[in-house]
């Protein structure tokens, strides 16, 4: 039994994290922190945990925590974690951090994209990209994880396995995305009023949405070279779910033929046949959110195009769990030697 | 360890049952009844269950099934269970019925609302109405429980206390519900096309539906004489989740005055503060279906008008687990000696 | 072609008003007073309006909008117009209020329900209540209108019959009411977001919602006397639309009969049977939000139940339209002498 | 004042027709042909006509439809029209195809693509494909026209500038399409059941949905050139509304360097400049489908990407309106010589 900490606990994410953490057998949560809501019974803001969850709300105080926590998760804004993390930190306990601080490794990119400084890029080096199915072994190791954001999460678990093996030519990838409304946090926006996103699809941060940088840092790690992609997200009218839809030309064979969608969809069971998040689904099956909702499952799928001779490759997985909370209780598990899949075994909720 | 079927599991009551049972320690689920997908694979039907439930749809064989399970859950249509049980059956196996066949004591009324005669009426006396809450000794000791309807559960536990106590006038009680359409279930109607149901809401049954005979029944049994309501359910454009606002005039003090809002809260404090499901919550703050979505919990509040004598009772739950499936595994596991929360402990799901 | 103005035109009721008056031929729109947006162009604030709408947005001048526009609109919050009107501004123009500053005649009343000092209780008495179906001739003669609230239109409007014919004993009304979630206006709260919205419904306003005084004291008025209800509101996860199930025990006959539903429905066709905005629909068929929407329609219908001797009164209108800006121009249509049904004729939007 | 009938009336776009014309002042619609609801009255089936619609539906017959109306709407299944087409209809009427019957010139393309033989190809060179825009001149001529279809409308429409300036290479083109429900018709089918549409977004007919080769022909008329692309369509839960993401490489200047986003936006405006009911809308403000709702308006807008070197085209309409009934009310205005906004003016709702 470990103790863990939250900072940054009642946004939506944060929250998630204490829904999965109170059914982790491994867990004891001992700081809910939230600057919004310190002091407040922490039931009572979120009521879906009244009476399951009795802990009062504390502040940020990242030293104290540390003092205390085996593992301290931060689910606060971008900056929050590198301005105030330091080496007398990260000896005493391991961290998770769900904003994008860490995440990419080239210190001049997060700062155009972000648009602040880093305060302490010291620490990007050591920080392991943690998305589990692919950086498993460096996660296991490290006591600083960046969690990745939703939308790389799926676009990245779509195409990897083909970016990897060469399949497709990522200089022509194409990512569009479509994300439910709490992926936009819990801020009160009018753009985010129910009145404003139902009966809505829209198209936003077109060029310029900052998950960008970071698929391209980590596809260019699996293509071996720098490239360059275009990736719009868009949002829908619902509450949970990110659906990917990619698009990239196949790299022909030798003899000018195009690969085979079985030849494609046997790379895919390679990669993921014994990955229990990933699920890929049978052909002619594309993924839909609704079929993970709750969970940390991803389901995948591909098809080629032989009249284009482009590769469509589609997944679907819930923001707010494999998109973040239920990815960064994996990362715990790993990190701590627990079971995988602990705290993560719940079916999806349908309808 | 025990063996369990379900007759009806395509359905999504009955697909709500195997997710539950699925995460339950004791169950092992060997048998997928369903006359439509009969030899498909459960979790191509049912894709949030996809690499989850290897198995495969069976016919739905009660007499097969009562040799292999332990108990039998039949989500069917009104009808179909009263028409195949005999006593053969009920020595081998225990049954959870979901649908209304038995929850109605008086044959004659069930046959009047229901339109239908009843096949078997023998074992109507026996068995037991299973609102756990409030039969849960009787449950323990039965083989045959009529699991109470969706708007029934929130119904009658909003206003069981009041009604039991004398603190409102029974004969005055009018409650007006309000679903979420998986209620209607999955059959394909144009009524219930998403067009139809979205951006909408609207009353039906109008005085005549069916749980309606089933209230009266079940608080008659606390008044302890008969009584006739008004229910009004309506269909709300969400997946999940049952709202009941229920009214009655509180009967006044011998000196005419009337209870005061404390007392009637302690009445269900005193009745529901030991129940892990049920939710008493404080003053002020009103049930929303968002708050149980996913859960077995029933969020319950109270509120006295002094201007007009009434009192206010309102509940929601999720219809698919408290008001249908997670109820049943509730009952199974009175019925068989396990942890009253075992396979239901999971906290509600938000946003 | 008069002159028309608008103080609080971005909110949702002025903006609808916005939308009316562009299709309206009797009139130009002079001036769209915003405080919020002042000197944006309005179509860059509502987009629907984009290249229909070239105006700019102007501050709340209500001097100087009575002295350029025949009519003027107030879509402003509790309290702004009591507290600057004056006999001046009404010498020069007449106005369409669609707070609630003039609608409850009892000044007391208004006072305690609101919670603020009313500034200038002398126009109560002028103002009419802008009913239109009820006051028509009324508010022919006016400069000075109340427009009702969306609650309260559809309420009084399907219980105004009984209550004025003596039908139903209006002490026993309990009018329980939903809302589409536009009804909450466009300020930016938390408890507004969409991912608070969807999937979910709740009650708010438990016997202290503010329409429930102007309810009873136009009730009060059919009835010959003073009357208090039950009034709850709902919040539902719907953009537009407001449905009211009302509930009261029918009078009986002398004989101790209780009036048929046929003589009920008569009565209801004498009062709308020459109303173009209220339809009073099929026996069977109940009122739903989605036939009205984006219309000034209402639909009602009645049921008695011969079990409980109550009669159930439903009625639907779009709460943007005739519970808002419809009723508001329909008001105006009324005191310019023009067609009543002028800028109102589009037929309701469905899907 | 011409006379109109519609075969396949009760349909979501037959219907949508039926709202359409209703306002418009030119037309009187004799005719509301509905095999599923034959005998039936309008107004019963969509209540939102209720009392504005007082006629009754009678059989498709075409022959006898064409005696007495001068125009004729079908809003009929694939392969209807061509099958009962004749030259004496023809002789008699001018008709506004909504299906796909006589859009695709090619006849091997279209038996390919929707799987069945063309009965009447003899027309199809007559007919006009009606997106009036584009093809204003020949709409006004001919006596039959191929209304496009709704995907179609909204991704032609936000490519044409470009392909046909020679600005993007239309062999890299991809286009990204989410539509609301309403699009799948009102068929009971469990897939468009509230619960299943409901807090889900999916692809489907991926690589194969048979607007793909409408927007191929239509676009490489454009081109010069054949031409294939990438067309992916979406489900969203809401019920109303397309929008297009389309991605192509911009073709280089002679220099090598990419076009200016500002030279993309002057050919924009100077196809669309003067069209009523497309709206380019201002840099940075992408097409959202609320904005269009209920309308005939088209909103556009294009952002070139320096990085990439594509350009992402955006558009967003009313698959109801601008994508089926208010394009044919649009091409019949342009066909009998009323103001081609007659019965189309009315501004888009929101919220």
């Amino acid at each position: 039994m470990i103790k863990a900490g939250i900072i940054g606990a009642t946004g939506y994410a944060g929250a998630e994290l204490v829904r999965l953490l109170t059914h982790h057998r491994e867990v004891e949560l001992i700081w809910y922190g939230s600057r919004s809501y310190c002091n407040e019974k922490f039931g009572e803001i979120y009521r879906n945990l009244f009476e399951i969850v009795e802990d009062v709300c504390m502040d940020d105080n990242l030293e104290e925590l540390a003092e205390k926590a085996d593992v301290i998760f931060t689910a606060t804004p971008q900056g929050y974690l590198a301005s105030v993390l330091h080496d007398e930190i990260l000896s005493k306990t391991k961290i998770i951090d769900l904003s994008a601080d860490y995440r990419i490794k080239d210190v001049a990119v997060y700062e155009k994209w972000y648009g602040i400084s880093h305060k302490s890029p010291q620490y990007i080096e050591e920080a392991v990209y943690g998305l589990c199915e692919i950086n498993r072994e460096d996660v296991k190791m490290t006591r600083l994880v960046a969690n990745p954001g939703c939308y790389t999460t799926c676009s990245i678990l779509s195409a990897y396995p083909l970016v990897k093996e060469g399949i497709i030519d990522p200089s022509t990838l194409i990512i569009d995305a479509k994300s439910g409304t709490s992926g936009a946090g819990r801020g009160a926006k009018t753009q985010n009023l129910y009145c404003e996103v139902n009966e809505n699809i829209k198209a936003y941060g077109v060029t310029n949405h900052r998950h960008t940088p970071e698929i391209e840092e980590q596809l260019g790690l699996a293509a071996g070279r720098e490239i360059v992609i275009n990736f719009t997200p868009h949002l829908v009218p619902m509450n949970r779910g990110i659906l990917v839809t990619a698009y990239a030309s196949a790299v022909k064979r030798a003899d000018g033929s195009l690969p085979s969608e079985k030849e494609i969809r046997a790379v895919y069971d390679a990669y993921y046949g014994k990955e229990t998040f990933v699920r890929v689904l049978p052909e002619g099956i594309y993924p839909e959110t609704r079929w993970v909702e709750g969970s940390n499952y991803v389901d995948l799928n591909v098809k080629i195009d032989e009249r284009t001779g482009r590769i469509i490759m589609m997944g679907a997985l819930d923001n707010l769990v494999k998109g973040a909370a239920g990815q960064a209780v994996q990362n715990m598990n790993l990190m701590f030697g627990f079971s995988e899949t602990e705290g993560l075994q719940m079916a999806p909720l349908f309808p």
